[in-house]
């Protein structure tokens, strides 16, 4: 256990919901159920490490199940379980709110930088 | 301007308005006006370095005002602009929610423990 996790446990959710791929993984997984080749290829971009420590981390948290189907090839389903659907709900109302509000903060931050030397 | 910046813009306000102490800069102020003082006593374990810098990415996003008073001694004022309350309202619905649902979190965790090594 981190010590983070001692200290303020909610502090730890919202860097695995909030984090890179923990986000993107939880928007792609609203839509439907995903393997994982093509959970990789509709983010972009992540590596096969960080997609399976990201699925992992979301997995112990509860917000992501694991399906390891016993068939050959092997076969393994990512869903969002009630609770992550939950999560997933909130970070994309986060997410969209970016993006709805991003030329307001360019404007801003040109505005700021030019009153700077 | 860093890359992340250039790469994914939507990307960087929320690591801006998730990170630790911008989630509690945001939500604190969404109760009224702070002086720097107030803010850093009523968030706690911030350093003033790390609230001047929070404080000042914020400010530089629209999301936070910035008023000092020319009287002396010196008197600075933070608010929330209208963007600012927006996203402090977002950021506080993902911090209720990860308070409401960390006892599940919680359980999630154990069970997953518990079936490793």
């Amino acid at each position: 256990m981190a010590e983070s996790e001692a200290v303020c446990p909610e502090r730890l959710i919202m860097e695995h919901i909030t984090s890179r791929w923990g986000t993107l993984v939880l928007i792609t997984l609203l839509d439907r159920v995903h393997r994982f080749g093509e959970l990789r290829r509709e983010i972009g971009g992540v590596s096969e490490k960080m997609l399976a420590q990201t699925l992992r981390t979301l997995e112990r948290d509860g917000l992501v199940h694991r399906d390891a189907k016993p068939v050959i090839p092997p076969r393994v389903d990512y869903s969002l379980t009630d609770l992550g659907r939950e999560a997933a709900e909130q970070v994309r109302g986060l997410a969209r709110w970016t993006e709805r509000r991003l030329a307001a903060v360019e404007r801003a931050r040109g505005a700021y930088d030019a009153t700077r030397p």
